[in-house]
């Protein structure tokens, strides 16, 4: 019996570094992996954060078998709350990042009720047509796996986000043999991590970090505040860790850090004797040489507590003279003028920095180039379609590809949307549906379009400016002008600019059109630009005094 | 007889990487080194740049009685229009940087006329009190210097940008001997470059660059585009270099590349054969396998050629299947999303991208902790001050130089405004003045404060809504409600939001107070958070029909 099409289509993780998910469809049955989140470039302004295109799995709602999820980050889960406004399929993880989700369901709850299943790495399982079997990867926070896809036209391998970590905090290392086992089979196509891909050599362990805690603990004679993502669970065992052999209790901060924790200790990933942990309001009244608080805000955020440190707007406590700072993170792509400012700002208060150009205090949880190449020996696919990755490192991945012997033909570099169709173990490219970003800003989810970004551009460059012409019913010539605005001149220049703008209304008003709106807009903009060079977005109004 | 105190304001270049300016002032004599720019971070919205706080310089512009300039980069001469507009001084600075200095204050005049007078690296010069002895230093652009400024109080060294190149493109290497000599006759403080401090090891020599422009060459089959600052004359001379080798013509866009290689090559800074130069007009005429473009834009910057090539919205020539396009830069903090953006976008448009990442096509022009110890070994000064830099980077530099044996307490890291005095051959930290930004946008000069960038970042979060309740003078219930919003929401939302704001209105004209204006503000703030959680800008207007 002839095998039919299977169809891939990527809806998030090409061309970015950020909300990941991809649809698999067999005899008109649908599998999703991941439904991620991302947050918004410098350019994308005023929007919270953005989640994928779903048009397509809505139009096809009726037809989703279930949601693979591979972990717990916010790249790989945070869009499943409105993907579960109209999706009613079961959704299947680790118990780790079924808890993680749990929680996250909790603060916004999507419109049909969640089923969460668990699926523990190297279990097997029947979903319709598809029989997935999850297997472990090492990544940067415990209980990750990427899934083996068996369906009638052919295995297909979605690795998620791994990294080759030969001594991982946890102990679980990639499973290297279900890869193998994989390439015995024979792996029609291979979905992986892109990344690092222009990251040369091998991601350095977790473990490494541990010699640059010791080294930082054993300097530090104040308190010790450690900022990570809430996320990268693992980071803060080996921060408990620390802490337990310098003889200081430990305080989390921050409401992800607290939450996070509380799951990861409740499920096991995390062994914390409670003797040693103490609420932060404690550790606060003891001496600052037995305390390591950890922290979020690792990225700068004003918000965080992290942020709020640098910024001297902290409630509960300030980084006082002889206090410790370790950033535990990189800086996120676009994030890198708020974490060195953050860092600058902790330093003018008095604490000692230690962050990446200092000591490796953080490692990546992605491949670099010799780990894609492993990867690509231990499976050995048909077919590569690099993932989760700006097109440069999509393409860096393609050509680590071509290095170790496979075709350019056999790669497809695709954009998110694009349809990949597999049949009679043949790879081709289909038709593109939408695959491009959807704005959530506030409750609004996709009423932001980019013509309102653009209109945010205009009004964050030169402000607004808002003129009110009050005429009087019975003197045409009796008549005042009022001027406001917002981020465009000082108060003393606004008055400056009344004036100015008097004395052209005066030349209006001589002969009034039917379109005095509009001829008081005009003669605005052009005085404004006369007097200023600039171009705020003006609005006239023009209306009678009583 | 006992020397008089000298003192040292650094106004610029502290707590930053840009808009470098310091006073020296002694005997109610000042003398000014470098007057810069920087550009804005991604959080002062809608500014075109920044230079430093004139005040004190105002205040004391008839003692002013000289400029010392050490190079031709924006962050160093960038601000001496501005300068210029109060203080009647000469400039001083190699034929190089009164050059470029010329270029740009024709471009805006100042108030005073330019009194520009050469100085080479190697002479020395009196002004006034202070004995300057210029000295040649290798950077990423040619015929940089130093300055060493004797005066009864002692003889401060001032490195400007420097690093120490034993293979430079112009093969004219930092000065050693002088600074080894200025060590002889003691150096009673040093003011040096930290951009880079926080970078291990030593800056690797501009000839790098040569053998990746070999390969990059050799491999390229179709045009060769590339992108770096208009500035790194000596780049352009390798590009050009590298072009000839390859049998291949030369042509230059971005009016700022045209202008700079006019100057430098009227000067005798880039040597071009007249028969390899062609316009940009011919060169997109000949064989691709024939020209090289070297072009501004390597911030990827919307508005530059690189910018636009990568937008698809250049109007001479567009990236087609087979450039190759080199990125001979680094991206500026803050530029990296921008930079990469480009990159993805040029590469989506079929070029191949040789950057940072995949090969050495640049190097940076500044020191890295082997080159800073160097130098302090050099020079063997009794006090340090780290400048040109991020708090971060002025520490790193610090620490460096206790690695090298210095005194915690000879090294004086401070902010911009802070005097520093030396009287008996003592150090010690005076007065604060005024030293922060002075943003400048359109014409305005500093009338842009904190409140108006902090008003622009709420009208980009969330937009504008105009709000105009238009009464009848007959009848109080007789009334009409018109909104406009610009950067909110879209058409068919705002009709949605009027339609709620109406009820809201209704009820408030029931029993209108007479600050009607407040409360429909106040009204509409609730309404439009309770429809969509969000926070924009909202005007109102209460006024009549006719």
């Amino acid at each position: 019996m002839k095998s039919k099409t299977l169809k891939i289509i990527p809806l998030g993780g090409l061309g970015e570094v950020g909300k990941n998910m991809t649809v698999y469809e067999y005899d008109g049955q649908i599998l999703i992996v991941d439904a991620g989140m991302m947050f918004p470039n410098n350019n994308m302004i005023g929007i919270d954060y953005i989640i994928p295109d779903f048009e397509y799995v809505k139009q096809h709602a009726n037809q989703v078998v279930g949601i693979l999820i591979t972990h717990g980050h916010e790249d790989h889960i945070g869009a499943i709350s409105y993907l579960l406004d109209f999706v009613d399929a079961r959704v299947y993880g680790t118990p780790l990042t079924l808890g993680l989700i749990k929680s996250k369901l909790n603060r916004r709850k999507p419109l049909n009720e969640p089923k969460l299943q668990t699926l523990n790495a190297g279990e097997t399982i029947q979903i319709g047509p598809f029989r997935v079997k999850s297997f472990h990867v090492s990544h940067s926070m415990p209980d990750c796996v990427g899934y083996g896809i068996e369906t009638p036209a052919g295995l297909i391998v979605q690795t998620g986000d791994y990294k080759f970590d030969h001594t991982p905090v946890d102990g679980w290392p990639t499973d290297y043999a279900t890869l193998a086992d994989f390439a015995q089979r024979g792996v029609l196509a291979l979905l992986s991590d892109s990344t690092n891909a222009v990251n040369p050599g091998w991601t350095p362990s977790e473990k490494v970090i541990e010699d640059a805690f010791n080294k930082t603990f054993a300097q530090a004679k104040g308190r010790i505040i450690i900022a990570t993502f809430a996320s990268l669970i693992s980071r803060v065992q080996q921060a408990y860790d620390c802490a337990v052999r310098f003889g200081r209790k430990v305080a989390f901060g921050g409401t992800s850090m607290l939450d996070n924790m509380a799951i990861a200790q409740e499920l096991g990933y995390v062994k914390f004797d409670p003797s040693v942990i103490v609420p932060i309001e404690v550790a606060l009244t003891m001496p600052a040489s037995k305390v390591v608080l950890v922290v979020t805000g690792s990225q700068g955020e004003p918000l965080s507590i992290l942020g709020r440190l640098a910024n001297g707007t902290n409630k509960k406590f300030s980084i006082t003279q002889g206090d410790t700072v370790i950033v535990s993170s990189y800086p996120i792509p676009g994030n890198e003028e708020s974490v060195y400012h953050a860092i600058n700002k902790l330093m003018e208060r008095g604490a000692e920095v230690i962050y990446g150009a200092i000591a490796p205090v953080h490692v990546s949880g992605h491949p670099s180039q010799e780990e894609i190449k492993l990867l690509l020996h231990l499976t050995r696919p048909r077919y590569l379609i690099p993932v989760h990755g700006e097109l440069r490192m999509l393409r860096m991945q393609a050509q680590l590809a071509r290095e170790v012997g496979m075709k350019e033909n056999d790669i497809a570099i695709v954009e998110n949307g694009r349809v990949i169709e597999f049949s009679n173990g043949q790879m081709k490219l289909g038709e593109r549906i939408p695959g491009g970003y959807v704005f959530v800003d506030g409750s609004i989810v996709g009423g932001i379009n980019r013509e309102t970004i653009q209109e945010r551009e205009q009004l964050s460059n030169d402000g607004v400016l808002v003129i009110d012409l009050l005429l009087s019913p019975k003197d045409i010539k009796d008549w005042d002008l009022r001027v406001r605005s917002r981020g465009f001149v000082s108060e003393e220049d606004e008055a400056d600019l009344l004036k100015a703008l008097k004395l052209r209304v005066r030349k209006l008003m001589i002969s009034p059109t039917n379109n005095l709106q509009k001829e008081l807009e005009n003669a605005a903009r052009n005085c404004v630009y006369d007097e200023t060079r600039r171009q705020p977005v003006i609005f006239a109004t023009v209306a009678y005094t009583s």
